[in-house]
């Protein structure tokens, strides 16, 4: 089964203690899309600039993201240059350009809206439930969004929770949207807005997941160096969305799995800049850190 | 299969967000003592005051924890006033009276000196060693230490860690010790100084472990109200170190499992201030929070 997935196509101009790099492609869907291909079709919406290289539209093509959605306009792809502290947990935004992506107003086209499996990356809750709106008969729904949205657009996103199925966002923004500083009671608020899921990204530290009757920690794969951190929870989610429709429903199991597998995929993004290591990844290399999973958490190794 | 531990007995006056409480039993020595005294019988070496109440000593007696080498000297028993912040992730000292812990000379008695299993809790290095010394024929012996000596008596503690097994720290000790920000280069850095595996305590987000040849992670045990962090890691060395004496071998198999029992200690002792929680403790509790933690990580469901 395919996967829709709305969202940002960036540009990013990066600088972390291990080198800087320029105008690298980047952006929530891109992440996503790149991650979720290693799993199932998938379907990307979104907007970019007449600038946009066509050796990208060949990159995303060859991994199988359908671009019909892709919306090329006049005028430039969005653009994001940030820095990292040395610690790698914090960054600075230092120029920002929406470019195209200011105007973005996602159309699903006719094979868009029979998705079954959608992701709406952090977007303005207004775009992600317009999507909603498109859609002929909903499956399994994700979304993601940010500090700003929870500030700015409270009730907007609150409805739009109560629409949605998987609820995946960070733990500092888990706190700010739900006002619990406890993790535990966050997740309990954040279940009766509507998702039936919420999983919790913890950065180093791994993901926890809450639903109304089990819980599920996945530590981060542990890594010497952690290259640069951009887009690992969207490459996160893209693994995750990728199980699952490859999978077809949606069991404890799958949902298990799935973290599993979006712990795997971010965990060798931020091995290289931007989507670097995904570019040269195999389904042989997903495999085997799967393994390494199991093995980092297994209580009762043979 | 008993255990020798050496370490502070203290009183503990503490301020949570959730209230305060005057003069609580507390200590590494303690804590750790009460929580292994589930799994194997303990043989304490520390030193309290002439003000050391009966009902104390009747409390750790009927733990099973052999006293015969608490050392009661006139004076007063050391005594820690602490106020954690809202987080409950940072505390401050607002007071410190050591009493006559500030002479305290580990002396092993000749059924002492025969231990297998030996937990050296956080004190001076130069402590520690000594009673490495004063030691028949050491088998597996676990420290702590912290920042203090890390700072103050860095070459004395190298030289100990060459002489233990298993080093159980914090991570921003471990990251202070081995001058590591990341902690998979940390870990690597302290096997390095003679430990044959490190255990890094992650408050919150639990425990990883290293040894040349193995990386073993599970989280906390998520909770909805910390009520006193106090002796949380203590108590996970006490579990820990029981554990691995009631298996009497250290296997993988056996080492990890001897992990989540430490966790499951340290998520009980939390949720009551000081002591309180193990006093009511069953094994019944500890082996249905175990089962807890089976289904809190496990990756394939059944």
């Amino acid at each position: 089964m395919s996967i829709l997935v709305v969202g940002s196509v960036f540009f990013d101009s990066l600088q972390t203690p291990h080198g800087t790099v320029e105008r690298t492609l980047g952006g929530a869907a891109t992440y996503f899309s790149v991650a979720a291909s290693f799993f199932a079709p998938v379907r990307m919406v979104a907007t970019v600039g007449e600038d946009f290289p066509q050796e990208e539209i060949d990159f995303l093509t060859e991994r199988k993201v359908d671009l019909s959605g892709l919306e090329i306009r006049p005028g430039r792809t969005g653009s994001w240059k940030g820095r990292y502290h040395d610690d790698m947990n914090q960054r600075d935004t230092l120029d920002l350009d929406l470019g195209v992506f200011s105007d973005f107003k996602p159309q699903l086209g006719d094979d868009h809206k029979k998705a079954q499996y959608v992701f709406l990356a952090n977007i303005d809750p207004r775009l992600q439930e317009s999507v909603l709106d498109q859609l002929a008969a909903p499956g399994i729904i994700g979304c993601d969004t940010m500090n700003h949205w929870i500030a700015e657009a409270r009730p907007e996103l609150e409805r739009l929770l109560g629409r949605v199925g998987l609820l995946v966002i960070n733990d500092e923004e888990a706190r700010q949207l739900s006002g619990e500083t406890n993790i535990v009671r966050a997740a309990r608020r954040l279940l009766k807005l509507g998702p039936k899921r919420i999983l919790i990204k913890r950065g180093e530290y791994g993901v926890i997941q809450f639903s109304a009757d089990s819980v599920f920690a996945v530590p981060a794969f542990p890594l010497e160096v952690v290259f640069d951190p951009t887009g690992a929870g969207d490459t996160f989610a893209g693994g995750l969305m990728g199980e699952i429709a490859r999978s077809g429903a949606l069991t404890e199991a799958t949902l298990r799995r799935a973290i599993v597998y979006g712990s795997v995929m971010a965990s060798f993004v931020v091995e290289d800049f931007g989507l670097g290591r995904l570019r040269t990844l195999t389904k042989e290399d997903i495999q085997k850190r799967f393994r390494q999973f199991v093995s980092l958490t297994d209580i009762n190794p043979a």
